[in-house]
């Protein structure tokens, strides 16, 4: 193997984040929502020895308008818990990351599903901590309006020192089980943690034994001021993703910077962009695959997607006309900024824009095998990244393809694995196992 | 078969309810918190056409004391929807019921969790609707005490509207799919619940398909006098368990009664109560099996579980003393009322109590098969009960001799299926498939 190797995640909800992935041929169009599906999905990525199975998440009908919606193959998935739990059971190595919101949901609760499925799954979950931006979902949590973007991340610091608080709260060796003196556990063994913050009062025990991995591995976008700064300080995996390698560059610098400032070995966490890669047998082959693809997506859906992006609605501007002015918004930053710089910098119009939004607009290695292992391979010796979150063009198709023809030539590089080494997401990322704050 | 026969359910969390029970010869000491143990036990009851897999549920450490808690076998345990997940990816037919409480949860999160695991299992799962009691629960969840019982059932109550119509957010056949016209489903068929009551404000859709079975059967313990009326009005199993079968009748009648005053069908709903089911060769050997249970319950345990089950702390009377006045608190009705009338009718002591509280003081049939049988069809035709929730007195052996040996003296009987004739758990109980209240 090379000194340096690639990480490999698998962005898996939506199965495809490409608004016409399931009207491709050979797509399955259900496949978001079909669980012998995903079953085979998870075993064949797991056969390719990728790092984990990565599930995002929305807490709502996402708020597009319905000609747009009606399109969207996302509308209808499996919550992640449920699913990466059914999945823990059918598979032995992969990790299995799941989303859950510090906005709309309770310590105590995520705190415990994590647990437990890392004890199902004897050591393979993740935690992607996100901050609800969906003004959608606040509706649907009893809110009127969105909350404000700092506030959540104020409230997602203290939400993850709850959670990592409770995981901790038995020793390793707490469990006895000693049938003879009739003593379960021991109870100095067993923290109380009785957290009293501005956002949470939490007392705790967790009602389960501390996690396999210790912590679940904790994962995060990071791409945002605040989400940068909450990732330097507390995430194991980073998967925000510039469009080209020296801003790439710039995010990793940035990042791993920011933990050498607060103490925190840069090894500790892997930046592993999410990425659409598209292989084809000859670049122009490619190209023609990703055409395909985009010409599936109708513009009704183009636009709805660059609304969601800018969180500004430009449907009523001229489509052959330039971008407007777009105000500040609770919005996700990163992407506003993306499109906007993108606008500027190719005099983009509207409808070009709504076609790139809505197919995918973000990075993208289009190509042969040898093409994207180079573009890979430049990433992680430039100091780009760790790896990748890749998100397939189509499945089965577009998954099998990678499987079967950029797996094999990364691994003859020697920049990726071709057996699993340890059981743990931990192993595999190579992230150490934390100590338990409260117990030696 | 007979015209009548029986539902099984196990009640698998804890995988015993006697506190002595992971002490027992032969006992598997980790097995509440085992996956490999639980799905073999959950593929033994499937192969013995068992009707559901029912799981429990606390949201805290319970509270007792240290001295009894570190003796306990449910401190640590798996949390109920990722278990019954992963169970889903093992089984195939036997129901899958979680318990999740409407006092400290969100009806957005507990609509689509359980229409997720619905979707996972082809049908299979059930709702054990809690409104929880415990006050440790309260302070992990931000309040600083316990929420008043009857405040309780009030959110209960419109938690269990807004959940069932979040369920009916699509219609059955809203999903088209149209690879040709790009239309994944048909707005049209979708419903914005945009709900607003006294305890809740919820908008909707749910951001999944409308469950395999429209609704996951909805159970609930209902012994309490509201919580009989929320069970008359909105379950479809009930477990309450009454001590003896005139009890039983009573309690049976009354809920059925309830249900005709209101214009439900009775047969709609399946009162199982819960049994703790020990069988031996003969009753003498069955009787020196639960003395030797009991046994391994130690006075420590014994105190805390009668002072949890009292609502209200003993520890300081004669233990050789009679109980003395007990005042109305928070913790459960039944249970108090069930101590209070034992202690009374036979002139028991606070240390006998305790011992009783202790190993399990509920429904119990100790005997052999034959006279398990003989009790579990009086209980049937004498309409005291459409089936038990049973629980074992330890695993795997408790269980297996219930399976190998009471199941089959039932199917002899005629009183109990020998294969599955149905799919989902709605099929297995006779329940109708819920129409869906806003579309055809």
């Amino acid at each position: 193997m090379a000194s340096k190797t690639l990480h490999l995640g698998a962005f898996m909800r939506p199965v495809s984040i490409h608004t016409g992935a399931w009207r491709y041929p050979g797509a399955q169009p259900d496949a978001n929502f079909n669980f012998p599906q995903l079953k085979h999905l998870a075993q064949t990525l797991e056969h390719a020895c990728f790092d984990a199975f990565f599930m995002a998440d929305h807490l709502a009908v996402l708020n597009m308008p319905v000609r747009a919606l009606q399109r969207s193959h996302t509308v209808t998935s499996f919550e992640p818990f449920t699913l990466l739990s059914a999945l823990a059971a059918v598979t032995e190595r992969i990790g299995l990351v799941a989303t859950a919101s510090t906005t709309f949901d309770e310590p105590y609760h995520v705190a415990r599903r994590f647990a437990s499925l890392d004890h199902l799954s004897n050591g393979r979950a993740g935690w992607n901590i996100v901050t609800t931006a969906n003004p959608d979902a606040a509706l649907n949590f009893g809110y009127t309006e969105q909350i404000d973007h700092d506030a959540r991340y104020v409230r997602a610091r203290e939400f993850f020192d709850v959670v990592t608080g409770l995981w901790d709260s038995f020793a390793d060796d707490a469990f006895l089980r000693d049938v003879e003196s009739g003593i379960y556990f021991d109870p100095a063994r067993m923290h109380v943690l009785d957290h009293h913050g501005p956002a949470l009062d939490v007392r705790g025990p967790l009602n389960i034994a501390r996690p396999i991995q210790g912590w679940p591995v904790v994962v995060q976008a990071g791409s945002s001021e605040p989400g940068r700064q909450l990732a330097a300080e507390t995430a194991e995996v980073v998967f925000a993703a510039e469009p080209d390698l020296a801003a790439g560059q710039r995010l990793y610098a940035d990042i791993k910077g920011r933990m050498r400032q607060i103490g925190r070995d840069p090894s500790h966490l892997k930046i592993l962009p999410a990425a659409f890669v598209l292989v084809g047998e000859t670049l122009a082959e490619a190209q023609a695959k990703r055409a395909h693809l985009d010409s599936l997506v109708h513009y009704d859906s183009g636009i709805a997607s660059l609304n969601g992006m800018l969180g500004h609605d430009v449907s009523g501007y001229d489509p052959d006309g330039p971008l407007p002015e777009i105000p500040e918004t609770n919005a996700s930053k990163s992407a506003r900024a993306r499109i906007v710089e993108m606008a500027a910098r190719d005099r983009l119009s509207i409808r070009t824009l709504a076609a790139r939004a809505g197919s995918y607009s973000g990075l993208a290695f289009v190509g042969t095998a040898r093409s994207i292992a180079d573009e890979m391979e430049a990433w992680l010796l430039g100091e780009a990244s760790d790896g990748f979150n890749i998100m397939f063009p189509w499945v089965p198709g577009g998954l099998v393809e990678f499987v079967e023809q950029v797996v094999p030539e990364l691994q003859r590089r020697g920049l990726f694995r071709r057996a699993y080494e340890g059981t743990t997401l931990r192993d595999h990322l190579g992230l150490p196992r934390p100590a338990n704050r409260f117990f030696a």
